[in-house]
């Protein structure tokens, strides 16, 4: 009893950690991207600064991970909670790569002049914060239901970032002088729409978890098709 | 006695797996990238059709994987081998989506004129589907030299893309009537990259593992920075 209480409460810690190693990735592409929406060097910064303690959470809690499994060899929805929880913190960690590239993105582009107001942008990296605190809200309380709710803002995501691709490519052909910009953007857009896909990629994770359904795949084609409208 | 060697059987099935999963997945870029080159819409089709055997071995290998958990509670390296699994089909499945984005870029382009001979394309490619097939191969042999090697192979994919931009942009200022075509190519070539990315991933799971050593985060970085450029 005693060992199954302290399990339960390694298992906390992990769920803390967790959350954790999400705010930081989602403070990460906030800086990120308003350091190109307010053409802020410092914030940019702060985003590159943020790498470091993204990596080290992912090493600790990796350890942390591979410890409970060979310490308390956990059975069924425990086993599956840290072998998903494994495969969260490469996502998290891939995330937090994509806010560092944004980053980078955004000190080049804040060295010309704007092509134009950033409006779908910054609404695409409000949603998919917003997805990237869900998910491991939901991965944490296991809630299919918002997990559910992440899948669908993929799809809000995806159409956001068609307009902006659309918007660019009207800007290019128009004037050729703005296509090394506008390149740079749609790679931006292309970092954000990339997160989303991990938040999903988590979401799928979570529901499997939650509901033993396989809707991953069926969620998968469909995202590729979607890009490739 | 009887056990441990059942489980060594069942590690040998686990690796069998691995590297079928790896073939499918190889094959995929082929088929995909070829679709582009020769302009034939049925070498597309094959890279759709491997996309269903890719995801079903995915879940598969997922399941084996928790019951070797579950049922044989693993210790140390044996351990670390089959949570490096679970993380390596994770980043199969992803590289499978990759080659299927390639076959819709390649359906699209085949019918509009070629912008430029593909001459790097298919170089990239090459390296790409040399990288998964290697850093499987490291992954089951335990092998951190060969997994050394894919790493270092990451910079030429990384230098082959970079050229392949430069020249992309050069037409699209050019001549705006390419931009479209110009970006889909842009796009084949990050879907390239990001495979890469993914087998570099595994190659710095399989030296981690091997040699216990922590490059990921320094490689990660590097990565970054040169796609930067």
């Amino acid at each position: 009893m005693a060992t199954e209480t302290h399990f339960q409460k390694e298992l906390e810690e992990l769920k803390e950690n967790l959350l954790k190693m999400a705010a930081l990735v989602e403070e990460a592409i906030n800086n990120a991207v308003r350091s190109l929406v307010k053409r802020d060097f410092e914030l940019a910064q702060k985003a590159f600064e943020a790498e470091d303690k993204i990596n080290t959470m992912d090493i600790d809690i990796n350890t942390e991970c591979l410890n409970l499994l060979a310490l308390r060899q956990p059975m069924a929805v425990d086993l599956r909670f840290i072998t998903s929880a494994l495969k969260i913190i490469t996502d998290l960690e891939r995330m937090g790569d994509q806010a560092i590239n944004i980053a980078e993105r955004a000190v080049s582009l804040n060295q010309e002049p704007q092509i134009k107001p950033y409006i779908d942008i910054p609404a695409m990296a409000k949603i998919t914060q917003s997805m990237v605190k869900d998910v491991l809200n939901a991965f944490v309380n296991r809630d299919s239901k918002l997990a559910r709710s992440v899948c669908e803002k993929d799809d809000l995501v995806d159409g956001l970032n068609d307009q902006v691709v659309r918007e660019l490519l009207t800007h290019m052909m128009s004037d050729p002088k703005t296509i090394k910009r506008a390149v740079q953007l749609m790679i931006v857009c292309r970092c954000l729409e990339r997160i989303a896909d991990h938040a999903t990629n988590i979401a799928e994770d979570v529901i499997f978890m939650v509901d033993a359904l396989v809707i991953k795949h069926h969620a998968d084609t469909k995202g590729e098709k979607d890009q490739a409208g």
